[in-house]
């Protein structure tokens, strides 16, 4: 007997069936006795399908009424799962995030949540309900609809998780669990029974795109366990929480990949105090997230600068650069969108010493070269060839002692295959 | 300078282009100089839709859900009205039933509005944006979201008006206004400048669509002055308010018919004591709406009762007659789906004499036969053969002096046409 909340997403509540299978899967929960709360996300496209209304109206429409219009697909989901509930004879009872007590900033796309009233659910449990609560949304101190932004409804879950003082936030999707590598790239990836906050933290950061990071933020601070497990099966998945329970900690846990940077180079910068400072604030001020950067030894008093950032930000690179570079006197600028970003994490790698160099001499045995690296005290980034990274992936995987006996079965990919998969998709 | 409620139907806001005319409109509206407020419904097919998706997951959806889902519909074309205004530089602030103060009972479906708190839309006209509320929707004293039904955001802008202490209340649809005969039918039928709101009712009453009975029977409640005019032309449509201003009173206002009725007639019924009450009662327990009644004079204790009723209600009605038939010991049942009723309707009916005596003749002369009659002060309805309806409302047009000089160009329809217009749509 716990208190459990299940997270659905739009993959899995695209359709009627789709709605009925996870009612099913809701009462059978119940029926083993927990009380369960679900949180959902909209139907399948019906975020973008508004977007493209809105759009279609307004070319920069305002985001108080933007978030009035998304916040309508959640309550399509959340009333239809409540009446599929309904329809195998159990009590449910749907919630808008108004209704649910989630309190936000008045942010609007992207608020904060910074209160949760629990005692409408609380009271719905104890009336024998099945609460289903719309993810993404919440109110601000006004009593306006705001939303959390893209991926919010996994935050809203661990919120109310949180806030009803549940002992699992199961966060069902198409995939099931936390890999130790992309499994479509690296076939003897393991799926990982566990993993820190920390560590999927790092995971998320890097392009493990399994759960959203803010929701790992929210469950890290507030101590929530998640278990990351498939919506169309009833295996056991990942769980994440503080504290792993192996006997003896594993230096690596995972490699993520990340193909979604590109690089930049500014080159024959003269190199004066200032100079640096005044090239990423100009960035900075336009928006554009910086990621790894790279300065090289000075030669001739001139030097080269290389940072990455995402693909979709380099518009607005350019746009700035194009600006700075003639008034700090650089010679040229490059661009080099065939990149990906390789990463090591585990929280073991902060008492292991000699990761970085066994790393480096894998990946020079097998000539990849790296152009760029980057580290936290338990994340290793390097930057590769985007046509190398998949063979790095798995040449780290098998040097780290990760690759599992199984082979995962559904993805013996071909080469060309993969390069489908790591193409940028612009 | 005036303060104006403009309520737009769901044709009238079905895509971007219509939802970005709507704003235009508005935007004039503002521009003459008044304050506005903008009432919407569903685009489109929003809440068919909706309705289809709520069958696919319960066959019989519990009716607070059933709320919840379908007055997103509303919360869309809302937002998206306010992101079109907002595109041509007005302020423009979208409002659910909710925010609007449309406090409701709690019968879910078919709520009745019991308050309206007007502060919030004063605020923010008062504050030079324009309010954009969605229709069909309010909050019960629990805070639970409420329905009021189909057709009831024509109630909501009556509503608002009232609250807010509008000068006109416009709704806008794709008629432009109310006729003196529906023109499809009777090409010489003519536009109303106005029309009194007993007189509305009644035609409502007997099959004119122009207008929600219910939002009239608000308006003369609480005297609201509505103006029924074209979303897609700016001439004047009909007003419809306390006393019409001409000099004298004509004595029918206009010509109403209906064919969604069917006759049910059951023959041979032992005329007893208590028999009717029997079967009507009988009737209005399984939801069936009666019209119209007619019982023959009996003849050797035998005799037959008629009535009419929704063609929707049929199934209903013949479930509970297969049943109270033998009880009472009649003889038979017979249905009749090729009729329509005609009904006279005007204020002044109740002054002038020889009303039905001329109806009678008019429709005798010309071998209309009459099924049934039934009578109101201010009306006149009679039972014809359906394929009889139009010819009955052509004839008692002219007879009643109603024609227009001018003929209807849009259409003069052919005798198939309008049979086929005149079809039950089942």
């Amino acid at each position: 007997m716990a208190l459990i909340v299940c997270k659905f997403g739009g993959t899995s509540v695209a359709s009627p069936e789709r709605l009925r299978n996870v009612a099913k899967r809701l009462v059978a929960r119940k029926q083993e006795g927990n009380d369960v709360v679900a949180v959902v996300s909209a139907m399948g496209k019906t975020t973008d399908e508004l977007m493209g209304l809105a759009a279609a109206v307004n070319s920069n429409p305002p985001t108080r009424e933007m978030d009035r219009l998304l916040s309508t697909g959640e309550q399509v989901s959340m009333a239809l799962l409540a009446m599929a509930i309904e329809a195998r004879g159990y009590q449910a009872m749907s919630f808008t995030g108004r209704q649910a007590g989630i309190e936000t900033d008045g942010t609007h796309a992207k608020a904060k949540i910074v209160k949760v009233h629990n005692e409408r659910i609380m009271e719905a449990i104890d009336a024998g309900y099945i609460p289903v609560v719309a993810g993404f949304q919440g109110i601000d101190g006004n009593g306006d609809i705001t939303t959390l932004g893209r991926g919010g409804s996994d935050t809203t879950a661990v919120a109310v998780a949180w806030g009803i003082g549940a002992d699992i936030c199961e966060i069902y999707s198409d995939v099931d669990g936390v890999y130790s590598a992309d499994p479509r790239l690296c076939p003897h990836a393991r799926k990982l029974d566990q993993i820190s906050y920390d560590d999927m933290l790092e995971m998320a950061g890097a392009g493990s795109g399994v759960l959203q990071m803010r929701a790992v933020e929210f469950a890290r601070k507030f101590n929530v366990v998640i278990h990351s497990r498939s919506a169309f099966s009833d295996a056991q998945g990942t769980f994440v929480k503080e504290e792993c329970d192996m006997m003896e900690e594993a230096v690596i846990t995972g490699i993520a990949h990340d193909t979604s940077e590109v690089k930049v180079t500014i080159r024959g910068v003269p190199d004066a105090t200032g100079i640096a400072a005044k090239v990423f604030s100009a960035l900075a001020g336009n928006m554009v997230n910086t990621d790894m950067i790279i300065q090289n030894v000075s030669e001739g008093g001139l030097t080269d600068i290389s940072f990455t950032c995402p693909a979709s930000d380099l518009p607005r690179a350019e746009e700035t650069l194009a600006r700075v570079v003639p008034e700090i006197h650089a010679r040229e600028l490059s661009i080099d969108e065939s990149i990906a970003k390789v990463s090591l994490v585990g929280t073991g790698m902060k008492s292991a010493p000699g990761v970085a160099a066994k790393a480096f001499a894998t990946l020079g045995e097998n000539n990849i070269n790296i152009l760029a690296i980057s580290t936290s005290p338990i994340r290793l980034s390097v930057v590769v060839e985007a046509g190398q990274a998949a063979e790095a992936v798995r040449l780290l995987h098998t040097a780290f002692g990760l690759d599992s006996d199984e082979i995962f079965e559904e993805t013996q990919l071909s080469a060309e295959e993969i390069a489908a998969k790591l193409a940028k998709g612009r």
